[in-house]
């Protein structure tokens, strides 16, 4: 025995250490697997906590249209029908009100039509009679889910009612097909109906009234914090951009403020989708009835255009800079300018439509940003003195950068004019400081303009203005 | 008669003829909308075809599904279940075999899993006695809504399963709760799993044996098109960039190989969704299962890329150059060189992808640009004569494009890397042309360098090599 337990230790080839083995090294994988699957969920959860309680929504929702089945009377009234309230549930209930409004509207409207239609076509077919009906069923089935499923494909149906073709088709085959069989065709249609009906309720009421998620809101944020992450880059690029080459080596790992615009690159499906979802919903908070959600895409694809000019910059981040001190230092200025200038002027822009205030202070900064592109313009016209010295090539990533840079002002100013329209076309609010400013606004006369060895000198006058 | 008659002539505001104008508008109007959805129908049905095909399909299977209630010996059987299978061809079938496939097993699976479960909890909750059964029961549909709910949340489910969790709550439901009033549940659960079986095969089989659309296929060649989008933008800038000014006002309009590239920044969902898609297609033509869809999403992500670097150049075209003409003719040759050779070697690799053979002259192209870059960096770095009659500032335009440039010879340098990887992955094969440069392919021999007044001559030897 004891040479046998010996030669277990020396080989554990052993069948049963193999096998003690194999389970330890399973249960340790569980308990891995098991690890990584709670910290997804604390992790998923901690992300958005809006979906914690989304969960949550469903289950009530869903524990709430199950008692239809529980209570005789009202079991009474539906019998098999209540199903239909417990798919509808499941199938409309979405993260967002306008999802789950869009959704519920869509169901109930498609039921509503196809099942009218679904009665008139059985009683159609079954007044042609018993050999023809199964036939002219069989020819209204085709030609319906062929012309709506081709209709489907059209973009604006396709944004806004594709789930309404879906149940339309499936509810006119249920009903006109099921009238084959079932005689009470009306009160099946009926029973449908009204349990599609009041399933959708719970979950609209439940949407709205529990912790809503508007889809708007939404929107409305993503555009906002899309301008931010924008605006901190060109922030943050102003600093980094003219280091020595010592910084560089040490800051070898990019800042976060200068990586999160990537994900600005490929939001235009979200925001289109969450525009969509936005039409449906009704007046929230700041929010009225027909919102002008349009002008988010408009202003979000503007924030796009600037995020990919802003890749172009990225690439001469961390890139040493040989050019001569004299360039470089001209450029570098004008340039930090113009990028801090931009990043502020988004980050007021972002600010101010959060709060759905008037932006005050942006078009100054975008004022400033294209004084320093014209100072830059200026600079660059002026003669330098020791051409010898360089070559185009080493100045080539500066110019480069400034003209660039150049072209990113000119975005921001589009995106300024974007929030501006929004502004006016969703009446936002004039702030207590932005009445001071207007308030306290000056006329600035100009009095005098005189001509002196070289110089201009003009004197003003100001006047405060009463608007 | 003849004055009431007249009067109406003259005030047209009279009711029978503001009816019969009101008439004759909305008749009008009726009939443009008519053309109008006539017109849409036409232009859907050009676009792509294979909608009409697959409208089709839905028609034929949602046909062959209702048989069930046409014949009695197969009505027999089910009964009002059949409905399942029609709901089931309704819901799975989708453009695309991968999008149906997915959406089949899922639906399948899942299905059959909480089928199993529902059956369990609802002989668990029977047990329990009649009053604990509703508490039981609903605290059974609440965690598992609640918990289920949430998992579809994470990207990894979202992506592939989300489906097939709506269904699986949808089913545990059903299950548990019908349980609770139907006696027979094993009996609903067995036929509610054939029927949506049946739905389900019938929706796979007419999906993959009729006109099958392949989702797989569709990306294969969308990143083919996207690079071909940007390969024709690069050949056709070259041209366009450096027109004179004369040029310039004559052809304001884009040419439409100048804004087609427009398409590919936001094609990142797309892509995202049909390699999503293509993974649950088996083999097809000259793609196997598990295929490297991956990579092609990788390669998308480089040619997104590059986009948006031809979004920054876009900026330039049409734009007037008033740098001298010695730096333009300078950076213009090699410009416009490393553009159309990046425009050529991006048609070559798509070319070559689409057909899945190895790129033959693709690489041969990428050395080209580069080549150019580096002679344009030679250039930019010799020393310029008049340097007095130009500024920075002039210069601009043009070391921008040639800096862009040599940013995208990169990117199209990585794409082609991207592709080199992807036919190594799937096996492309060698076309008969490059085999027949491989197998003229020389062995060069360098037998004598000599160093003799500034120049250096090199001797070389040409072999013949046999691979």
């Amino acid at each position: 025995m004891e040479i046998a337990s010996m030669n277990n230790d020396e080989k554990p080839s052993n069948f049963f250490t193999k096998g003690l083995l194999w389970f330890k090294s399973l249960h340790e994988k569980i308990f891995a697997n098991i690890v990584g699957i709670a910290k997804q969920f604390k992790k998923n959860a901690k992300d958005d906590p809006r979906r914690v309680i989304h969960s949550l929504k469903v289950g009530l929702s869903l524990t709430l249209v199950s008692l239809f089945y529980y209570f005789q009377p009202l079991y009474n009234g539906f019998g098999v029908s209540t199903m239909w309230a417990i798919m509808t549930v499941v199938v409309v209930f979405e993260f967002s009100v306008g999802a789950t409004l869009g959704k519920g509207l869509n169901r109930g409207m498609a039921t509503l039509l196809a099942g009218a239609l679904g009665v008139g076509a059985h009683y159609l077919a079954s007044a042609s009679g018993k050999v023809v009906e199964p036939i002219l069923l069989g020819l209204f089935v085709f030609l319906q889910a062929f012309a709506l499923t081709f209709i489907r494909f059209f973009p604006q149906v396709k944004a806004r009612y594709d789930y309404g073709m879906l149940i339309f088709i499936l509810t006119f085959c249920l009903v006109s097909i099921s009238g084959f069989r079932v005689d009470e065709i009306v009160d099946l249609a009926h029973k449908r109906i009204s349990t599609i009906l009041m399933g959708a309720s719970v979950c609209v009421i439940v949407s709205i009234f529990v912790c809503p998620v508007w889809a708007g809101e939404d929107l409305h944020k993503l555009v906002a914090k899309n301008m931010e992450k924008i605006g901190n880059f060109l922030e943050g690029f102003g600093d980094e951009i003219f280091k020595s080459s010592e910084d560089i080596t040490e800051s070898k790992v990019a800042k976060p403020s200068l990586i999160e615009y990537k994900s600005v690159l490929n939001s235009k499906n979200t925001e289109e989708t969450l525009a969509n979802f936005a039409k449906w919903e009704p007046g929230h908070g700041q929010f009225k009835y027909r919102h002008p959600w349009k002008q988010y895409l408009k202003i979000g694809g503007l924030i796009r255009q600037c995020a990919c000019r802003i890749d172009a910059l990225n690439g001469y981040i961390n890139s040493e800079i040989k050019a001569p001190e004299e360039i470089k230092e001209m450029i570098k200025e004008t340039s930090m300018k113009m990028s801090i200038e931009c990043g502020k002027a988004l980050k007021e822009l972002s600010k101010s439509m959060r709060k759905m205030n008037l932006p005050i202070s942006a078009d100054e900064h975008v004022t400033n940003a294209k004084n320093s592109a014209k100072k830059l313009n200026s600079l660059l016209k002026s003669r330098i003195n020791n051409w010898e010295e360089m070559n185009l090539l080493q100045v080539i990533p500066l110019t480069t950068i400034a003209s660039i840079l150049r072209d990113i002002v000119t975005c921001v100013e589009e995106i300024g004019q974007g929030v501006n329209e929004l502004a006016s076309l969703a009446n936002f609010k004039t702030t207590k400081s932005s009445k001071e400013i207007i308030n306290t606004n000056k006329v600035v006369v100009v009095e005098k303009i005189e001509l002196s060895n070289n110089h201009v000198v003009i004197t003003i006058n100001e006047q405060n203005m009463k608007l």
